[in-house]
């Protein structure tokens, strides 16, 4: 037997997503079909409501249903940093944190020449734009310290330097809670590379 | 900053889906909205229709979008066999087996007297009017070795014991693969019990 059609295509759709595996979307479309019609309906509705009220904001291009998004929009936030991640979701995470009160600016990517990824298909000019037109102090990078992670920011700090303005990417070492037995040798280095004087 | 009103609500439909926590379901939202819209309406209206066509078999309770569903209309499968299974996933992991051909009954439970599941709330009284209608020779019970698996098992073995018909429960033993080294107990009791001679 195959799954009667309409099941196979609802779990064909749960498939596409990331971490999703043929065992969780068969689970998921079953679950959906035990839901109450209206709650089913009530999600698709949600669902559709957001793509078509989520939008890039122009400034940062954080994903928001307003413009400029929440955060550029709030007057409370430090105007004078900008904190540079890769993806919407480091932001997030970042905003989970309550210790940043500056802004952000979403790359949507990183540079990724084996992805085909250059320059021109990530925010970098718009990063540009923002730190010659208005009063920035200072740029913090907060990509991952993957092998892209790295080129985008050496690329970046390399094209921030003439505007003489502080530069700081974000610390790489062991993990809070962590052993240093059981660290990795990379994170190791990395952690007595960056130490710091204890005053 | 909390998250822009349409994904937190997004994040939380997401959330209701078993296996997902907090983490997956707001990367699952964020893939969706980086989906194209029409995309999003394809997916939207799929689980709609889905729910909307999808009902359980008059005959087996299994899922399908026809009634009879796919297997209780298809010639080729053996009428004189009922496999009882829980739920619709378990037919459908019986079925990606290609070893039986036989039909199913789904029960849509098992007995739980403390989640205040009984006899009334199983489809149990359906199954015993498919054995006095029809000619059958076999119940194959394929409910999982748990519990209330157990207690369902006996349940229904006692309630069909009248009707002279063969009343089989599959093997439980040990996985194929395993090593008898790390079987649990209880595992491997089961494997001893239920020893087979070899010819």
């Amino acid at each position: 037997m195959e799954y009667t059609k309409p099941l196979a295509q609802l779990i064909e759709f749960f498939q596409k997503f990331p971490g999703i595996g043929p065992k969780s979307a068969q689970r998921m479309a079953l679950h959906l079909l035990k839901m109450p019609e209206s709650e089913v309906k009530n999600f698709a509705n949600t669902m559709v409501e957001a793509k078509q009220h989520i939008h890039y904001c122009k400034i940062c291009f954080n994903m928001s249903a307003s413009d400029p998004c929440e955060i550029c929009s709030d007057d409370r936030r430090d105007k004078s940093v900008i904190c540079v991640v890769a993806e919407t979701k480091d932001l997030i995470a970042i905003e989970k944190t309550h210790e940043y009160k500056g802004l952000y600016h979403v790359l949507q990517g990183t540079l990724s020449p084996l992805d085909g990824i250059g320059v021109e298909d990530i925010r970098i000019k718009e990063l540009l734009n923002r730190i010659t037109d208005t009063d920035i102090n200072e740029v913090i990078l907060a990509l991952s310290p993957s092998v892209e992670g790295e080129a985008t920011s050496m690329y970046i700090s390399k094209l921030l330097k003439p505007f003489n303005i502080k530069i700081s990417r974000i610390a790489f070492g062991l993990p809070i809670g962590s052993d240093i037995e059981f660290a990795d040798e990379i994170t190791l280095a990395k952690a007595i590379e960056g130490r710091r004087l204890i005053d």
